[in-house]
């Protein structure tokens, strides 16, 4: 039995494009002679399609796409991914379903038994689960058809969340000769691996190969990393979708195939991630030129490298703007680094706006002494700047900011957390620092004395961050132990080897951030628990105070 | 039986000051002879407690309190809510949850089986339902206890959800004396009368007295107004809780009550609700004081007035800023308002930075001519100047923009769009018209001529809201079709007499505005569908082109 395994990148909404690539994978499964083809979850609509599927329109028109789809499937069984009517009773009005077409004809639907709801899930707010579950036939084969977290409880990861049924131990007196399963399955990091080991489980309790079809691209926040997988009834690794693009996976289950290993390098994905995400943002929706603020700092320098590969050179435009207390060192630092990168640089000094805002402002200010207002200033007429060379000339804002600063509220909200999309958002200091060096493997891309001085906001004068803030170890190390997984001020300071009150400190720093993280553009979501999307946190709060 | 409702005003995650506020209000029923204390949902932690929940401390900690609560209750029955560990089997490892106290001791709980996940709330995110009921004791009397949405469904009001079970009918064989709700249910125009009903439906069901506490006080964008009900066995009203303020309801069950009638002047009620948003947003995070853009028009002019009655006039800094396009009689509108008002009012002209930013950046913009950018350029200056004296002084900035702007995207992010609250974002034009006048019922606070001028922004020469957008009764009808009620464009064109191709274009503006209001401050939720909390649309999508 020959599988064609369609890892494709739908875009939200976009039924008619996301059905025309479901066609053409079609046609492209018959020319290469398979028999059974593989969508992706909800692969009319593209994953998540949040509250659209409320409007009654919509779902009337998915369903009409895969009544498109049907005839277009002429000796072939084809298993597509969509939204669709509950008819029956039940708390919610929609499923998450499978559509399972055989030459021509809808067999029938297999509808998502577990639905996440944590995180960035929100399942529940929308679709009923499904209850029943069966084997269907193809060529007097017993083909299992599940979605996506419905394999994830049997091997243990499902986070906050014990549902009370496993659809894969169901299927075990089913004995299914292959289990099919289709995900939309956001890419977070370290996470690809895990994928295989579920997948591993489950066809080890069922003794049957797993074949798994991952959406892939970006879709606003979330990032869908595609590495769709084939393990065989031993639960061997046979074969892997590529990461971060579409892809095509012929499987053979009738040929023997060897194991391979997983071998990926985390860094080299969490930064195609990243470029992922930023392609993805702006391609799906129309645009395709960036423009960033070049500090000069190490922040910066990622992005501009990141946007460089995600939209080309010629669509990437820097704009250095340098006030009082910019170093000589830090323009030149990014005119080298936008020379290496074959980026248009541009120098907008902010001296003339920032001096006049003093003067308008120092009669208002009741004699106060300098203090973060006036590092503010400079921030923000940054953000002004770029925000009117997008509004003129197109370019959409890419905002730096990095999550250890966004999680301090080491930023100026409409100053440096300006933008259209939050590049670096969810990726940490330490990740940061990791893959600028990353980038540099091969040649120095990234100037050296980028990487190497102190990190400075320079909005004062002789300003460092480690002034305001403990080291980028200790508050990534906090990040991980109380934001991803949950600790309190206690176990963060024992785990990880920290003074209580420095953690405490953090803990505050981080929830009296929390406004100005409300208004951040949407930041790429790259880590466990993201500060963007999934974590929702009240602003007025007395719990930390 | 005499019944004392303790209508209170819990901040989230206050567990010490609640718990407090709960010992002293148990304390006032002991004073007040009564028997049985009733408590809003949540009420130790304060509703919604969100993602804190996730933290296994502050379950430990609200579980405390719980214990510190039971030894106060001696001679009375107490049901508090509060969120607790579910012990049992089940999906999700928490309960929404009724403690029943008798004089001292833990009789049980009851937890709430409707768990409401659609608009703002996401109940199936944290927790599992309940499915026990029963009756308690209380001197032969049979006391009933279920939560906030329990009681919905049977009056047939739950948005987008059909539970399978009804937990008001479960009661009916259980013949209870009285039925008792613990509710925290948010504020929307028009919704206080709908939980009479919804009270006098189960009434006549169970053919017992309904009594409902509500929560009131603000709560980052949910308001919540308090009105708690107490209807007889015939589902008459006989008392209500105030509207907008902490009380304390008593009810004596044995006396013969006579029905009253719930007359609330629906825009009085949504003035309060703003006023309770904004007071609330500040004194539970520890600030005091707000910063206006006092432009001269309708939308400043009206949030200046609630900010005056939230915290008073003494508290609220209002600034003109006037640029070269700006009239005279705005400025002059805008002063004299303030007077009537009692608000300082200072004006900071922006013409030097603004032909700063022209000088500086002409170089840069290719030969274009003007066109938005100048206006935004204008917008985003009074941002900063706000944001400046926030900054220096301590005010927290007032958002002035309106829902319909808000919607068609008619404002400038990072410009009017900056504040620490939208304090009317979820307040439609013709809303704003109509609270300025009730305002002016008994004399004139606003303007005459803020009132009746036409809207505009004064970004350019003689520029009117009208040369880019249709009449605001117009776009408000198609937020009420589109956005509240989820129709598509030909049934709004039709529902509201609006040509088709009008209706589209709103529906595009408002998809194309999604990045802009994704950065917005948190705004006060007062309708049944708010663009703030409760609509989850992707910013990327092909399905509104």
């Amino acid at each position: 039995m020959r599988i064609f395994v369609a890892q494709i990148n739908p875009t939200i909404g976009d039924l008619e494009g996301n059905t025309k690539k479901i066609i053409q994978m079609l046609k492209k499964a018959r020319q290469q002679g398979c028999e059974i083809v593989l969508f992706p979850e909800m692969a009319i609509c593209g994953y998540p399609p949040e509250d659209f599927v409320l409007h009654d329109s919509f779902i009337t028109e998915v369903e009409a796409h895969l009544h498109k789809i049907i005839p277009e499937t002429k000796g072939l069984m084809a298993i597509v991914g969509l939204v669709r009517r509950n008819l029956s009773t039940g708390e919610k009005a929609l499923l998450n379903s499978a559509a399972i077409v055989k030459d021509g004809r809808l067999m029938g639907f297999y509808d998502k038994w577990l639905l996440p709801t944590y995180d960035v899930f929100d399942e529940r707010r929308y679709f009923e689960p499904g209850h029943t579950i069966q084997t269907w036939d193809y060529k007097g084969k017993k083909i299992a058809v599940i979605i996506c977290e419905d394999i994830w409880q049997h091997a243990g990861y499902v986070g906050q969340t014990r549902y009370p049924k496993d659809p894969v131990v169901e299927l075990i007196p089913l004995k299914p000769d292959v289990l099919l399963n289709l995900s939309a399955s956001p890419y977070q990091f370290q996470k690809p691996d895990v994928r295989v080991k579920v997948c591993a489980t489950a066809a080890k309790t069922l003794h049957c190969p797993v074949i798994l079809c991952c959406q892939v691209g970006g879709n606003d926040e979330l990032i869908f990393d595609g590495y769709s997988v084939y393990v065989d009834k031993e639960g061997h690794l046979i074969q892997l979708g590529k990461g971060f693009e579409e892809d095509e996976m012929l499987i053979d289950l009738d040929a023997a195939g060897s194991p391979c290993a997983f071998k990926y390098d985390l860094l080299k994905d969490l930064y195609s991630a990243l470029v992922l995400g930023v392609h993805d943002y702006f391609h799906k929706s129309g645009f395709h030129k960036a423009i960033i603020g070049l500090s000069g700092g190490i922040d910066s320098a990622l992005v501009a490298c990141i946007a460089k590969d995600a939209l080309g050179a010629e669509n990437v435009l820097a704009i250095g703007m340098p006030s009082r207390y910019s170093s000589t060192g830090s323009v030149e630092d990014a005119r080298r680094l936008a020379k290496n990168l074959g980026v248009e640089f541009q120098i907008i000094p902010i001296e003339h706006p920032f001096q006049d805002y003093l003067d308008l402002l120092n009669p208002y200010f009741r004699g106060k002494g300098p203090d973060v207002t006036e590092e503010n200033l400079q921030a923000r007429i940054r953000g002004m700047i770029l925000m009117a060379l997008s509004n003129k000339l197109g370019y959409v804002v890419l905002s730096t900011g990095n999550k250890s600063e966004m999680a301090t509220g080491y930023c100026t909200l409409y100053g440096d957390m300006c933008g259209g999309l939050g590049v670096i958002s969810d990726v940490t200091k330490m990740q940061v620092y990791a893959l600028a060096k990353m980038i540099n493997r091969e040649k120095e891309i990234i100037p050296k004395s980028i990487i190497d001085k102190a990190p400075s906001a320079e909005l004062r004068p002789g300003q460092k961050d480690s002034d305001s803030l403990p080291e980028y170890s200790v508050i990534d190390a906090v990040l991980q132990g109380y934001v991803e997984d949950y600790l309190d001020a206690e176990e963060v300071a024992k785990k990880y080897k920290i003074p209580l009150e420095i953690v405490e400190d953090l803990i505050k720093k981080i929830h009296r951030a929390e406004y100005k993280r409300r208004q951040s553009p949407p930041g790429l979501r790259v880590s466990k628990k993201a500060f963007s999307k999934g974590r929702k946190i009240p602003i007025v709060q007395k719990w930390v105070k």
